[in-house]
């Protein structure tokens, strides 16, 4: 019944008894559950709503803002945190962009400060949290909510990152790698909803994807699969960089991106935004520098494309601010280099798709525990299961 | 009850109304119809089969040989022709090596004379077989039996492979990608039969992958997925060669090997088995040139398996002639490149993968339709479902 009610957003109590086949002595009496318990209201028929004769029935609606999600997106660079109600809409969010982290309890801080600021902005209290899910870097055993991995995060590989943030929410917490929570958010309302073999390739100061296999993430068996940053393409390996970066993302990674806009003499860019949009409007340096990463992400992709093949990869992440130019430019390296092309999208997400994938994890996981908690209600009264 | 004398080799009447849940009369009467197609026989009890006391029991076998299946694996180098029974044990297998293949005909009169050699040699009439089973390089369209593209073998490109085999077999015709097949075998008697997230890396004169991601075969998007082999690692891509080879299996397929041990000086070698062989023998030149080849595949591997992550690859192909040799140096170079590695295993299927691969293939089509056109013993007499 309360599915019936989420996916309509408001049913009278005939629409209720039709749609789950419970008697109406269920329904009324569930209804009455639900109201006491916070999740359902009863709200003034609008006109369309209103039987022409008789009295105005009942309308009821679920309330999604009964209770709240946390999405959080932690890396070395920025803590993004999105406040979202029971249906996954957000209704504030927090960025903190981080410019120098030596620690992880520097970056701790900033979660911490993040959390409170946007649950504030969005006026709810961490009590009414029903959970919290966590993007981050690297290689995460999601059951445990540890860190296995992470290079470019200082002091985060084995961290037991959602046993920490448990001592400032009441509440589960589920932890992810970043990009396996982006590409759930595209799987969930972006260019990824309509398949299901595809690849999400999150490039922004790091460089990372995810893959989708018949409609499932596949992780792998380390946890590591789509850890294309982390591709060596030298002939000689270079192995990970002193800032915890793999050759790769070093190499195509914003930074990168900045560094070399300089070289060609470029003295306005004030950082990667600067030389992306630049490229978008035509600029010359600025498009030398989209068409070389593009290039040499095409070069350590194609092999990595050889395993899945799948129907369609988006890019997403920081490098979309170069919109068509560089979705162009890849389709165009990889076109020569690989055997068989997918379709290429750019993320319409942008920088917030991991913080939704994230918010999406959690929402899910709020909603399947509501659901248990009411599960003799939908026995139709005999007891719980 | 076919299935449960399949698994055991041979059982009594009562061990199958035990086994099979059917009555008594059931059960006689499937074993006499069994027994008029061929498919049974009665056979003499061996001592541990008899009981002590009473009339000795009947034995019945299920007759393997009743019927047989071909396993062929064709390629531009050679053609090898497995003969099996209804259990996939080969009987008889002929291989034509080839040196100079300029049309698609050509090949095509190799794959006749070698199915007319196996089945002489077998003793198999051609109107025995139930069911035929083809692995061959490139992309296949395995629902129409047609061969979409294949770079390496001159008119291969669109032929539809199971309609020109039907011309000299009267039985289904079922063709995949021979890697496909290797890693089938693989799984069905190989190294493979413990893992279900594994990558088969077949290395001869071509050089492909197939994965299995939980348990089934990964074809990708386009069916063109473990196409390694035209992985390209140039800064400037080179793109498919003038022989049809990929640029990485050009450089490090088995006529790569020959021609970089001649460059290192070796004058004694015939071919790439010789050079494979001295390598077990640690000759110096031999393991060099293991060394390079072995450092060249895991640059253009490694970006392959972050998109995995498997737990297994197995290599095999023509290289498994170096042993050890080629295991533990691809182990080493992986090693220094791959964020997670794998276990790392060499079949022991050596060349015949691909071939039993395809006797499994036509095995397990042959099973099904024989169980199929028997379904209605099987509801206990009450007619065809």
């Amino acid at each position: 019944m309360l599915r019936a009610l989420r996916d309509t957003g408001s049913a009278r109590v005939t629409e209720l008894v039709a749609a789950t086949g419970l008697s109406r002595p269920t329904v009324t009496a569930a209804v009455s559950t639900l109201t006491t318990d916070g999740w359902v209201e009863e709200v003034e028929a609008t006109e369309s709503d209103t039987p022409r004769m008789g009295r105005p029935a009942r309308v009821l609606r679920f309330r999604a803002d009964a209770r709240h999600v946390l999405g959080i997106d932690v890396g070395p660079h920025k803590v993004y945190c999105a406040v979202a109600d029971f249906n996954g809409t957000v209704v504030a969010h927090v960025r903190r962009d981080i410019t120098s982290v030596t620690t992880h309890a520097d970056l701790l801080d900033h979660v911490r400060l993040a959390i409170v600021r946007a649950l504030d902005e969005a006026g709810v209290e961490p009590t009414s949290l029903a959970a919290v899910g966590v993007g981050t870097p690297g290689i995460v055993d999601e059951r445990r909510g540890a860190i296995v991995q992470a290079p470019s995060v200082p002091g985060w590989n084995s961290l037991e990152l959602a046993r920490w943030l448990r001592q400032s929410v009441d509440c589960p917490v589920h932890i992810d790698n970043d990009v396996n929570l982006a590409v759930m958010a595209e799987q969930w309302i972006g260019a990824g909803s309509a398949t299901d073999n595809l690849v999400l390739v999150q490039w922004g100061s790091r460089v990372g994807a995810a893959v989708l296999v018949q409609g499932q993430l596949h992780r792998g068996a380390h946890g590591a699969a789509g850890e294309i940053g982390f591709v060596d393409l030298a002939a000689e390996p270079q192995g990970v960089q002193p800032d915890g970066l793999g050759p790769l993302e070093s190499a195509i990674g914003t930074a990168a991106i900045v560094r070399r806009a300089r070289e060609l003499g470029d003295i306005t860019s004030r950082g990667a935004a600067d030389v992306l949009a630049a490229a978008t409007q035509g600029e010359q340096r600025a498009l030398q520098v989209i068409d070389e990463v593009a290039a040499q992400f095409a070069r350590g992709f194609a092999p990595f494309l050889a395993a899945i093949d799948p129907e369609l990869v988006i890019i997403g992440g920081r490098i979309t601010l170069a919109g068509e130019t560089i979705r162009s430019r890849v389709a165009h390296h990889l076109q020569v280099r690989a055997l068989a092309t997918p379709r290429l999208e750019l993320s319409a997400l942008g920088d917030d798709a991991v913080a939704l994938g994230a918010v999406k994890l959690a929402a899910a996981d709020a909603e399947q525990r509501l659901l248990d908690s009411y599960m003799y209600l939908s026995t139709d009264g005999a007891g719980r299961p």
